[in-house]
């Protein structure tokens, strides 16, 4: 039962996950196929990256094809029925299974890491880079900056704190489901707080210098 | 004699994708760097790409070395030699060797991914980065929305479609090389086809909300 | 003690690269997660690259885990402390440890590609990899086209004529300690010459056309 508890969830979290990229997509215009790689950026670009970077295989995506058909249908009924009143909407729908995600993600991110023997600092960065980066391959290829690094909500840093939890739980000795709900629970707790207070991180007020790049 | 006219298709095709990133490189203004580095990326990124996913080297441009400094040269001589009054003639140009290079590296990169054993679907991805992402690497560093996502002419659709043709001709049991030629022809075909009506995919009319990340 | 020396130099270079993205981010109002994940970019993006590409592991910031923590400390301190006056000054004070770090990089990225069997062209493009594209991930994660595509003054060129020395070195049979310095000092000789005279590469005139991909 707490499995396919677990197992609803993760899809739940994994299909908020691809909206995001499915919003964006419409946002910028895009074609089927920007829709449906955005989509699928979002989705799993995360865990991607953080496989090539623990040098892992293979993919969640190659073990589990059949999710590559989901997303191809999710993308494609959108197509047909969604339009733009529907955007708002979606967005604000997608808001709590984007939570369970940054919480589910990140913690199995970092248990993975750990169990690949990185250090904890790098363990918590990858379970950050399971849950946060999708988004951030998202908004690159939609030629945006990231809006995980320019939006002061926080989120990824819910996903940093809560990675910690794993950490922790491992260290005490904790079986590594407490670890993994602990941080599930921290994260999305923390954007949840974030989002009902409306809560910013203090902004970083350098000043007046707007010099760009381009200018020099 | 086959063999020798695969090997010219496959260097036309492959200096028709580097002259794709050496325009681009030209429009956007780049330096000797930049233009070479942007027509590399979009002759060899997506092999590259496919390749880091399948965990699979030596990269052709390492087995081929020899590539880089014909790339090198190809982007000297240009650099030299090519004005504005060249782009445009040469975009058409080089029409033609893509559609042959869609096909070519759609067909070998699904074979190659089925040789790694990967499902299906994937392997037909597999093929689909390794014919459309070079182009769009060569986008995203020129600071672009990858034209393959956005422009609505059928691209990486016809790669999608032409893959399939490998895997079918794998099920049948069927020699390779007829599932090769098989989506190969399939893949640049269904190009030609789209290029000579100018067909574009059925945009998604999400109506008028322009909701920009930005903005918000 | 010339180990010391080294050493020091290497955490000044490293140090003036992080700060690179550091002045990005804060150019481009980037959040606290964006400033530090920009510096990370910056700072190991461009060996990390080299490593996913050579397919070697463990990253340098995977063995050397306490840099993650320095770099946290130095963006904290930075975005404490720092203000618009600052940007500026910064930026002229990192010209020399990053013309410094341009050749340590790129020498040692080089030797490294050659003792992973790398042939020569491809172990000098890998130095310029690890010297060059912690700047280039630094500038498309802010939305630019890289400066060292675009800026006319000779950074990767630079990057590029040293790492032939560790190539010529070991071609020559001389101590690789030998190539090494070699290639750092042409390297970040090069770089201090274009940058005191001012030198930029000749630009590649195509002429008045502009046409850009979003028009057509």
């Amino acid at each position: 039962m707490r499995l396919n508890l677990l197992t609803l969830m993760e899809v739940a979290a994994t299909l908020a996950f691809a909206l995001s990229g499915l919003l964006e997509a419409a946002r910028k215009r895009l074609d089927a196929v920007g829709v449906c790689v955005v989509s699928f950026l979002a989705a799993f670009g995360g865990g991607t990256l953080r496989d090539v970077l623990l040098d892992r295989r293979p993919f969640f995506w190659v073990e589990h094809a059949w999710w590559l058909w989901a997303l191809l249908a999710l993308c494609t009924v959108a197509m047909l029925v969604m339009r733009a009143r529907h955007l708002a909407v979606t967005e604000v729908a997608i808001q709590w299974p984007d939570m369970v995600g940054l919480g589910l993600f990140t913690a199995g991110g970092t248990q993975l890491a750990l169990q690949h023997g990185m250090p904890p600092i790098v363990a918590v960065l990858m379970g950050m880079v399971s849950a946060v980066f999708g988004g951030v391959l998202r908004d690159i290829v939609c030629n945006e900056i990231p809006s995980a690094f320019r939006d002061h909500r926080p989120y990824a840093v819910c996903s940093f704190i809560g990675g910690w939890m794993v950490v922790g739980a491992q260290t005490l000795e904790a079986p590594s489901w407490l670890g993994l709900a602990a941080a599930t629970v921290t994260a999305a707790g923390l954007r949840a707080l974030a989002v009902v207070l409306d809560y910013r991180l203090p902004a970083w007020e350098v000043g007046a210098d707007r010099t760009d790049r381009r200018d020099r």
